[in-house]
């Protein structure tokens, strides 16, 4: 099985360190335009070969480049053999570019693809050995996909640990909005209110939930204008939901804001 | 020196445990109205004794109950020969109940004070061994608290592993209002707008962010509640620069959605 990783940053590093660790991959190729990662990648071990476009005989190539560049990527190689899958966070704006690319058409061995998992770091030198161990990773094949490619590309996400689940791209990405754009752009909007002499009086409550406001801003700017609608509709929920409890603070309404909190509570709770 | 706390839930256990550990106290009482908590301090070697009041040889008194109960346990103790120091959220609303209670008056040897330290979760029994290691505590005594009070709290806190700092009890009220409550507030307001289904896909972000969600309800409504005022300034606060990143979006303003996110990710990174 020969393993091509276009774009060996943190995502990337991690899918060729987990695919070598777990034996899913016997050669690793990696493509990558940044020379300093791709140097880290090469020398760490992480790929066995740096390469400057996805060689023929790859089995599976694993497209770990910027969301906003997977489509691109995935019409180039519309016509490998291989099957081909990407880690982007969102998904229906890559299929929509890649079907505006091809005129309607959809590459037939093109598997979107999403593990939830990543990291507030970048680059290769901190990619986790293990990361994709018992996360979710979601696939939303359409309609025009080959089963083989899904199913190569399910076998191969198993094998490193994933439990792999499909979804429709607007589903997931309805999901993802509320999970995990709206929690960055919230902890994002939230480090804007703090100053920095304040923050010598915070705990592990303030660090937990400030952590994932260290991640890449370009990154998660491209992710928030790609999944926009749905961002700014659960911001609308969100807005929502804060009135209420402001409401119940400013009226001392002890009966609401309680009921509030422990609702709130309990769900987490679950987790 | 024997220490009394008042309250062995999860923060008064942890100041038993702590000052055992590192020898700030030889005797340690407890003073808890719960029965449960009581039997699991005593059968934990937390507290050496449960006891009714507060004995009139205790050199240290922790009051450790929640926050709306501290005034009236530091009113019922002015006379009595030990320091006196809370461990509460919020500090100006417990100040000016004393005051209110005593004519204006304040006990000479209370010691208003916070450890920036704490668990979402509840009971001795979660009471972690060494909680205030490294961690800042925050002293406000009043114009009219004794010196050697002060320093009694001081060296014990110290002794602790707590770096402590003085402050004005308003100005600890304004801090922890951004610190610790706007973001628990937030993580409750954002727990409320995902549904349970939707939490299958999420990752070690959302876990991080809404761990304070889990913290226990009726406690952190009191805190809200007393730091009302310095809490609702913060949210204005907070929700201006959510409406500046929203602005961002809607307006496709790359230059500034990225600007606002680099100063959030780097005031972040820098903790």
């Amino acid at each position: 099985m020969k393993l091509a990783v276009v774009g060996t940053g943190l995502i990337g590093g991690a899918v060729a360190r987990a695919a070598r660790a777990r034996g899913a991959a016997d050669a690793i190729y990696g493509v990558e335009p940044n020379s300093e990662h791709a140097a880290m990648a090469l020398e760490g071990g992480v790929v066995d070969e740096i390469v400057d476009s996805v060689p023929a005989d790859a089995d599976l190539i694993a497209l770990c480049c910027p969301s906003d560049r997977v489509a691109e990527w995935a019409v180039a190689l519309a016509d490998h053999a291989g099957a081909v899958f990407d880690v982007g966070s969102v998904k229906a704006p890559i299929v929509g570019e890649v079907r505006s690319a091809m005129n309607g058409q959809f590459p037939a061995r093109f598997v979107p693809s999403h593990p939830i998992a990543g990291s507030e770091k970048t680059g290769p030198a901190h990619a986790p050995l293990d990361l994709f161990s018992d996360r979710a990773v979601v696939l939303t094949p359409e309609p025009d996909t080959e089963l083989d490619a899904v199913e190569a590309v399910r076998t191969f996400w198993k094998r490193l640990g994933g439990q792999v689940i499909q979804l429709d791209a607007h589903e997931h990405d309805r999901i993802l909005a509320v999970t995990s754009h709206l929690p960055h752009y919230l902890a994002y909007a939230f480090m804007l209110q703090v100053s920095e002499n304040d923050i010598s009086l915070s705990g592990g409550g303030f660090s937990d939930f400030t952590r994932i406001a260290a991640a890449n801003p370009e990154m998660w700017w491209r992710i928030f204008k790609m999944n926009r609608t749905a961002l700014l509709d659960e911001l609308s929920g969100f807005e929502a939901n804060m009135a209420q409890l402001k409401k119940a603070l400013e009226d001392d309404d002890d009966s609401l804001g309680m009921a509030l909190l422990r609702k709130a509570a309990s769900k987490r709770s679950k987790l």
